[in-house]
């Protein structure tokens, strides 16, 4: 504890972009289906969209002191990731800190704990992605770290990984895979496209995805209601 | 397991349109207070209300390949409603098969378990209730059932039943009983519409209700401050 | 069980009304952090705001009566606050109660337990925190208290007290503090308002809190990547 | 509401007694999967093990009248199951309810919601799964049903059915399918005994199960770490 | 914050010994059925039983500091009560902190929050009852209160106060009430050795309590299975 | 998915035995109170205490095919480590492959699902930690990982790391650093057991840590109740 890693190499922007632009669903997806974020975490308010590069803080409970050495370390583009050592649902980030991190441009908060002063942070149209909204304060004691790999809602994110966070909740991917997961959620995207036209003109999943041979294969039966017995 | 159904009856229009227009809390009322999946079903967008007939479609967990079956299953006014076999929050549902149900006029879905894409979903106004809203993908190898009797929520849905849900949570109303309880929402309805102009107007609950003299036998007492010792 | 007291004494309507300004994060503070209710108290619609004097009601599980008995005890500027006797998700409150409050001028409803026809009470703008948005009826059978002292979602409340609730939950601040914390949270919110200015303009927590000190002796340390080893 | 069915048919003996040396696991996989309550349901001590005839009782929250009425359609052999209209954790029976199913022979208890005197019951070897252990008293106002079918921790359970609750939970049985089921647990029991002896050899799933090729043919790689990259 | 009340009143030490002998559920329903702390506060081992006066401990979440300056208040006979100011799992208190209390005479622990070395306290024979058992450590940073109010796991209790704790949970009762629960307890423990007998001798409590006319009268209605419908 | 690593490195043997004997709140500490997994990872008997080196084992919701496949990694001495790609509860796990294990002379199970069999592991004195007890059966149809790195229940775990569990939950230790952690746990239970000595004669931790100085000077106050106002 008490470590603040200052020169860490953050994920290409050009790959950042393109992983915003397709969203969480397709980004897990692309990557193999890992990397999120526990379904607890939710934003604060709806829609919301960003994708940034990570500044990971570890937290104790009940105590924000070390967000204040993380916002240093923030650069225009990061998504800041805080973690508490040990399960909290405090309130240790309000209006102030996100004055803060706006004024260095950073994209939002993503935080395994409680947010306060919603209602001035949905004003300032300020990204939150948190466990809980809630206004217990918190105090200023005990030291944690700034950009070393933290567990956050159950995934692990090193800094510099790539973050994306919508209405669906908050997936990481590691900054050396970042170009080629955004690759392939180009594509995949592309696909759904093509995909969603045939479902608007009527057509089934079922003869989209060619369905029906491997479900008679495993057994499926259609029957009327009067054979059911 | 495998088993689709093809031929279910379906509850009658006119009942599940009477039921629409008197809301989950009123139905619920007026079928003696039966029938209510559980409170963590919640509309992923406010405000919404629908009422169908169900379409039944049990999976397994992390699996969604009866979907696409169900999905053919369904008619105009239908409802699709989605139970695991075992506690899953899993995203099995995006807009894909959203812009699929929608193509074929079927109302909304009701899902104990994940739905992702929500910012899609609630573009396009296609409601649904859900336990979560997750990213999870889902996998497609293992048969379930179609239009065979589902506990969903911790509530029994037969095929061809009624539906209702809005911002309240979600209800369902057997097929044989949809006229009757349709009836008795319907009077219930204009007897709660008298009574609201009561309220408006002053009036309490005690004296529109009744309820003094029962209170008093049972033993309340209005007692001043300084009484209570 | 069965007690309703009459005369109760309200808290200051000017230190309501500061209070009502501060919102609940900054009078927590103020109030050396104490009060809050549990986070799981949450607003039926965002934003909403209010401030009023408590009057308390004890109520059975599932069992709505003694809501109209507390009712007649309000007072314009009151906000009733319900309080079952064990764990509970019912819908003991809907719009017709939410009518008869607004006929006395009443604030705004704090409960611990579910409420019903969610959608209506946004509509009319009858601002309620609640466990749950349920619709499950309730019976008039069992009686219970009004303005004693009741234990509310973990925070005791006297009858009379302060409640003030916003997008951030709900908290308590007793009667005979009211003034002073009003006065404590004026000071506050002032304090904070210089620091925002400071925030938008760039400068940090470190700082503007003079933490780098502090943070130096507790033995934090600023490492590159390749020293970490 | 109100109803107790006097008269109704229970599983056939035989196969209550065959279920019961099957335990919960082999019964619900002998039986397609299917009839297990909640994860929540929890034997109050271990090891229990049990079977036998539902009895049902549908009850108020916080509201034990029922069970009273209940006790008396009871026989030998059969099993209590009660199960609250809304969700409720208070301790609706103790040693006394306890004391007086043993008088007529009942083999145990399942309950929805809590039990209370575990101490007393833990002494009295009377075996109960139930949500909770909590003291918290109930009340006598509300009829409810006995008898009626009713959904029990997620399951439907019709009065007769029979009920197995082992270390592993709870599963129901349909009266129907009573010995079909049993013969099939029966069955499956022997299987195991055999695959108990492989496995005891040293022998691995993945042989006595034939799966070498099918992992093969969904893609399974065996690699040395310096080939992951 | 920061309070250390050193003179306390304490209980009775008569009626903390009768409330002993009568258990959780006997005393919560011997004074109105109040007091009860939630359902999630279990004891490490079974069975385990004491009755004590409190000495009550506030902490701040993950910070067990203030622990050690109850114990220094703790006297012969007393309960150390603890309560985080917010909500926390963490592991405050193990084997060493327990060997002090021993030395002290203190009957047990009762900590809305974590323990750990939950074998040795076993072996010890240490009585505690709490939210979690784990592992994770504490600070020693900021201060709390000890023997000022507290709600504990939703229950107010003043230092001088008996609890009281066995299989079935945790109960306060006020200090200024203990002789005359411990009054009420006894007698109904008397009351309820009679009706265990009738229980025992085969009566049912409908005829105990003489319920089958208010049954009636509430509509209770007695049908065969072929007048159901 | 679908990797399997072959030729895993084990941490030191040697390292293992002390950490075993250290148990799981002192390796914690001695390794920084890191490492720890979530709080509902509970044995399913007490008391029971293993250390082992891990076999991770990746697996779909509701599947446990990869286990089959994992049993064939494990070498004597090895704890299987089981994580679901997402939540869930179903019982992956039971009596054969426990069968399985223990031929192998396997350690031990730690599994963020559910397993079954609970009596049948007892009698066998198999240990396993587990999120849940529960009968629910699982299919075979979709690939997962062995000897990859997982999150299990909110901790990362590398194949070869070392496991502690016992009554107080579940630690890892990474391999690098399993000699090291092993030392600081030896030296951490001397010095406790010269404290334990301490506190048993009566000595106070205020004096055993000397924090009196430090608490007078954060502000603690000691006063009488009559002062409190």
């Amino acid at each position: 504890m008490g470590i603040v890693v200052t020169d860490i190499a953050r994920a290409d922007r050009a790959a950042v972009a393109q992983l915003a632009a397709s969203g969480v669903a397709t980004v897990h997806e692309a990557q193999g289906r890992k990397g999120l974020l526990a379904s607890y975490m939710r934003p604060i308010y709806r829609p919301a969209l960003i994708a940034g590069t990570a500044v990971t803080c570890e937290v104790a409970p009940g105590d924000n002191w070390m967000i204040h050495v993380a916002v240093e370390q923030c650069e225009p583009g990061d998504i800041l990731v805080v973690a508490p050592t040990s399960v909290c649902e405090d309130g240790y980030f309000g209006d102030l800190l996100a004055t803060s991190l706006i004024a260095r441009s950073v994209a939002g908060l993503i935080i395994d704990a409680g947010v306060r002063d919603a209602a001035t942070l949905t004003e300032m149209q300020f990204p939150v992605w948190s466990k809980a909204i809630y206004a217990q304060g918190t105090v200023k004691e005990t030291l944690g770290n700034v950009n070393t790999p933290v567990i956050c809602a159950g995934a692990l994110i090193q800094p510099g990984d790539v973050i994306v966070a919508d209405d669906d909740g908050v997936v990481v991917v590691a900054r050396a895979e970042a170009e080629a997961v955004a690759g392939k959620a180009k594509t995949r995207e592309a696909n759904e496209t093509e995909k969603r036209k045939a479902f608007e003109a009527g057509a089934l999943g079922l003869d989209i995805y060619a369905m029906r041979e491997r479900l008679k294969e495993k057994g499926l039966r259609y029957v009327a209601q009067k054979d059911l017995g």
